[in-house]
């Protein structure tokens, strides 16, 4: 297996290869440098070839051949003037992925008749007998485009020698058709295909299920499957939509140091930051004496890149709050690292926070920041990766678009500490950790409180005992409890906790912990977590 | 100094201080626990004090009383059910600024006559005989409000007792009326002032300009300083538009892992992420010994957190590869690191990174997006962040905003390598570094090209000798060049590089390198940078 997984993954053409190789299957393309690209040309500069291109061609990307820098003259030093010399740079257009030809209301209905180029990779091939099935996949949605190929098609001797076959990468050129199947609305005629990169059979990622363990010995491929390629796509919405909530409400995004000298108050081991040890590939055989030592044994860190011992950030608050009493309102979005031992859900050695800061405000301004953003980002994904969340919802989690749909349109409720207790202290449930004022709340607890006091309903609970928060957060008049409040959604892996802090400003800080930013990449970790689990 | 800067450093009140003992001063906030908000009521859950405020305060953001907490009931589990005890989450509004007061077309006259709160920092004060001047700022925009305030406003005790200097944060309630002044159109009329945090005459960022240095040594107060607000918000500006670029044209966010145990060709040296030596305030003196060794005196790697050694990353590069290869166009925008001891403004241990990958495309592709790419994050910051560019251009670098509507506007011109050294070999000039096919073009050759031979514009060479670019990027037809480019950006320092990658799949790789991501806080770089300088 390792052998043919590892023929599988030699480049289909070695490094440097004779360039063009493959385009010039592309017969259309001219070798004229005159004519490299199917977009229109810059009005200032017709190129007659391009008119000739029907107009609708203009809809599709295209592998352009870039034919100019083998066009070099022989002469080394042209006889040119500088105003011959330099060319301007070309329009950049969007181009046209499977989404934007599939995602629309119609499904693509709109588009039929049209000439299309799809570029992608195969995901399956099916020879019938009179007619072949490609599916061809550009990771701009879950669904692939269904490519309907005839014998006659240019390129067919493609599929016959088996260059195209799953995980080749392809140029497809045909007319979109309403499809007869009932999986798609529209297909594509192919009337020309090119392989950009061959496959074979050995290609480890073929349709049939695979562990995540084994694509874990695959990293370089995953990103193809549905899952790796959702997980990205919904990552993507998310960040996305948090950038945009901040942006539209006010806050100033803040890229926190990622080196520091800094601690943080209960957030964990930290890593150290070092060049005393030789880096990288000599770093495996390094003699412990080399490290630069003092003469009473201690490690010199004056020898170190920064002079002192230096370590990755386990957050950004302290920073953050500087700008907060300058700016208003801030927000941090950057990866942030703990050097925790343990191999759950909820701790990762890297993961990306987002640290709000609000200036000017308290724990009700705080909350509704908290609640506006979540359901902001939650409706964010509902709407603009339905796809991808009805694959989770059928495959990974069942029920979890319901779920969601329930924290963007419930109004969540807030609920004393206090309140809390008395709610648990009175249920008729035996709990493993005892309830008593003062205690931690445990995910039996809290879990009782979302799931069947309030009936599935986010739950804010807030004025916790100062005893177990932090020696930062500010006193409520009773003298018992602090300003800062805990998020529990039902069932959604998300983590909402923050503080109103009192110094010489009154700050809020929210601290959004988002299962989905966690790394399903980074090489060391052990766990996949997947979006909104 | 030192000991009068640390003095007022001392937060004006103590830590976990009697709650909202300031706050009170806000009189009409009731202690009712009923109406803790200025905000309107959600529909369904009408508070009747609400509905007695007008509604034009509604425009304001306010600091409200919390209160609720300090209202706890004596009875500690109250006999309430479960229905009766949680309130909803209030609702979340983007605060009023003074940017969106003064930033409109007509500088805040259409909203004379409105009563408005302003909170922010007391940047100076001026006590004239009949009336006080405050220059307030909250950080929305370089310039402030000017606070206009008679002996008779409620508060105006806190400036004759001297808690209401430069750098106090305040709460001003006012009306909005045209200014008498040539400086803005509006000014603030003062109808009661609160202290926040007081503050007194030793706080070190008085009116006077102080030194970037000086400013280092009070890292914590130096955003509010208008070159650390304009480059936050330019930042800020910039990260935004670069999202919304890269999102709006189909490309995929990547968070590419930072600890990493893979290198990257050409990128300098690596720091070394351990667990090895002691963490954070026990590293200063750690003993060498207590590092674990096998017998051979090597560094165990096996009791390291990963097992192996561990690097922070030099480049996303490979990681966003593999998902170009699977979603056809990704970016990664991230912190990158490099343990280059050079302290120059062109090396940073830490900096922020864009790396655009884009399947299915070549060099021309690539230059357009590059192009385009620039051309929007420029515009995007000219049109969006005005006052801080004309700040820049003032007292940072004059005629920086000319040189980026150039930018903007002009065409890019594009020119062969070979070209360039023809160019080069012609100029009557006299250049350091003697021009030669083959050799790395200097920054004198760049300049030369750019704004003596371009007059300007900026420039893209490409088709650089494969032999002083990498292995991987894709030779051209010549047998001698290869599809790499470096745009060269006329007295802007931007640095954007790409090449394509032939292996697989057609890849374009653009890397920018914008120095305005570049830290100006981190804590161990000497160099402080200004945006677009």
């Amino acid at each position: 297996m390792a052998a043919t997984a590892a023929a599988a993954l030699t480049p289909a053409t070695p490094l440097r290869f004779k360039p063009y190789s493959t385009l010039r299957f592309l017969s259309f393309y001219s070798k004229n440098p005159k004519s490299p690209r199917l977009f229109p040309p810059l009005p200032r500069r017709p190129v007659p070839f391009h008119s000739a291109i029907p107009r609708k061609r203009c809809f599709c990307s295209v592998i352009s051949a870039a034919l100019q820098s083998g066009e070099m003259k022989k002469r080394e030093f042209p006889e040119k003037k500088v105003g011959e010399m330099g060319n301007t740079v070309g329009e950049f257009r969007k181009k046209l992925k499977i989404a934007d030809i599939k995602g629309g209301p119609d499904e693509g209905l709109n588009r039929v008749g049209q000439t299309v180029v799809v570029m992608g990779w195969v995901r399956t091939l099916r020879v019938q007998s009179s007619v072949t099935f490609l599916e061809v996949n550009d990771g701009s949605s879950l669904s692939n485009m269904q490519c309907v190929m005839n014998s006659d098609a240019e390129g067919y001797d493609q599929v016959e020698s088996g260059l195209i076959a799953t995980g080749a990468s392809i140029w497809v050129q045909g007319t979109l058709v309403a499809s007869q199947g009932s999986k798609q609305k529209v297909e594509l005629k192919v009337e020309k295909v090119v392989v950009v990169g061959k496959s074979d059979p050995s290609y480890p990622i073929q349709k049939k299920r695979v562990s995540r363990e084994f694509l874990r010995t695959k990293a370089h491929l995953r990103p193809r499957t549905n899952t790796f390629g959702a997980i990205a796509r919904v990552r993507n919405a998310l960040a996305y939509a948090t950038h945009k909530f901040f942006q539209e409400n006010g806050f100033v995004w803040i890229s926190s140091p990622i080196i520091t000298a800094s601690d943080c108050e209960g957030a964990g081991e930290q890593f150290c930051v070092t060049t005393l040890i030789p880096s990288s590939r000599e770093a495996a055989d390094s003699p412990v004496d080399a490290i630069p030592n003092t003469k009473n044994g201690l490690i010199d860190w004056s020898q170190d890149f920064f002079g002192k011992p230096a370590f990755l950030t386990v957050s950004g608050q302290l920073n953050a709050e500087t700008y907060a009493t300058a700016l208003s309102d801030v927000y941090t979005f950057g990866p942030t690292f703990r050097a925790e031992n343990s191999n759950t859900s909820r701790h990762l050695a890297e993961f990306w926070m987002i640290e709000p800061e609000l200036a000017f405000a308290d724990l009700d301004d705080d909350m509704a920041c908290a609640t506006a953003y979540l359901q902001y980002v939650v409706r964010h994904v509902l709407d603009n990766c339905k796809e991808d969340m009805e694959f989770f919802n059928t495959w990974i989690e069942k029920g979890v678009i319901d779920r969601l749909n329930d924290v963007a349109e419930k109004d969540f409720v807030q609920l004393t500490y206090t309140d809390a207790i008395g709610l648990l202290l009175k249920a008729k449930k035996k709990f493993e950790f005892p309830v008593k004022w003062g205690c931690d709340l445990q995910s039996e607890h809290e879990r009782y409180i979302t799931e069947e006091a309030f009936k599935g309903c986010p739950v804010i609970i807030r004025d916790y005992p100062k005893e177990i928060k932090a020696f930062y957060m500010r006193q409520n008049d009773d003298g018992k409890t602090v300003a800062a409040m805990d998020m529990l959604v039902p069932r959604v892996n998300i983590k909402i906790f923050s503080s109103v802090v009192a110094s010489r400003f009154v700050i809020t800080n929210i601290i959004f912990l988002l299962d989905k930013f966690r790394h399903c990449d980074a090489p060391f970790i052990t766990n996949i977590f997947v979006a909104l689990r």
